[in-house]
């Protein structure tokens, strides 16, 4: 899995019937320390992330093994909220010390 | 999935029977405002996009899970129309004003 | 999928044996002019393509979806023969000019 | 599958439920003499890693068929610790020469 | 699947136990000529592949279809032998004429 940060959503009218009703969140992959890199991806929510989140995501089959994404056609998939990052013996990210 | 532009189709005469009466558009991945990147994929059309329109595309073995692709071999479909692509509360990309 | 162009082909007598009988070819990417990149794969043949043939090739458990691959542990296969990329109303690669 | 060094682990409360219980390794890929690179993943662990540690890292579907992670929608998992890394004749890594 | 060199052997005791019994081959990615890159991967062995052949290897799910590899965690697996690589009706590489 890749960390990643929610930074927005993507709203489709038109689309794949199976997959009506999923969040479709922007998610930009992050550094351990939550710093932003060029790299974006578009994946359902399977845990009620909002924008901010410093999130967890899986890509390809596995994006298909949750509740939420069972046997519907995605293939990256915000899987946890990240609490902390540890990095040796050290906090890289610490979402209580965000706000 | 990643965000594209639909930027033209590939006809194949020849091919694997089982891709008979897919349609195979040219996408462009792009920035999430649309912008276009150097990344061409080819990938099979579950939505009837066109020219022009962006979309959502999938890859790996979540390609063939739509009405269209299922148990065909391709590695790439397009999932979605995007009509928004909402970020920090603003708008990256709105279907609406393109035009 | 994308698209490349069969540039050679790969023998290798010792081999896994459900690969017994599997032509293997040289594949090098390219834009959808035709136009070389520096990447290479070597793909299993599906459709019968031969050296300057533009193809389009998938990969993953895709490749395995054939009449000629099927539980073959090929992770790419080249799936059709490129007849036309049309791009922005115009012809990015035509077969027929070709010669 | 690739060789990495466990960094850290990463915590995270809200997650889809079928992940309760796995720990989740913060892993930096390195060169086979044990260089860390820039790439950074996080990965479930199937055989008990450390901070510290040299390992092989599977990414995939793979990444699902160990006793651990049978069914949990994890796309990477450490598989095993690494002891020797032999490359020409030496060894371009040995754990025992480590500490 | 990709052209690789053979370039050493990876040892880990503390392993996933579906793990047991396999080859772990350190293969350095290469041009179709033979020439070496810098992309490592760690590869099952599935033809008793050693040091200096050049193979080609196969990642994914493909990486477990083989008799030695079946139902086992391995997500790359060298697959053959290389004997020949021909490319514009030359030679690009002769495993003959190495020695």
């Amino acid at each position: 899995m890749f960390i990643g940060r929610v930074v927005g959503t993507v709203v489709a009218t038109r689309k794949e019937s199976s997959l009506d009703g999923l969040t479709f969140l922007l998610v930009q992959r992050t550094a351990p320390n939550g710093e932003l890199s060029e790299h974006f991806v578009v994946a359902a929510d399977a845990v009620g992330a909002g924008a901010g989140d410093l999130v967890l995501y899986a890509a390809g089959s596995s994006a298909r093994q949750t509740a939420v994404t069972k046997d519907r056609p995605v293939d990256t998939t915000v899987m946890a909220i990240v609490d902390l990052v540890e990095e040796e013996d050290d906090f890289a990210y610490r979402k209580d010390s965000e706000n």
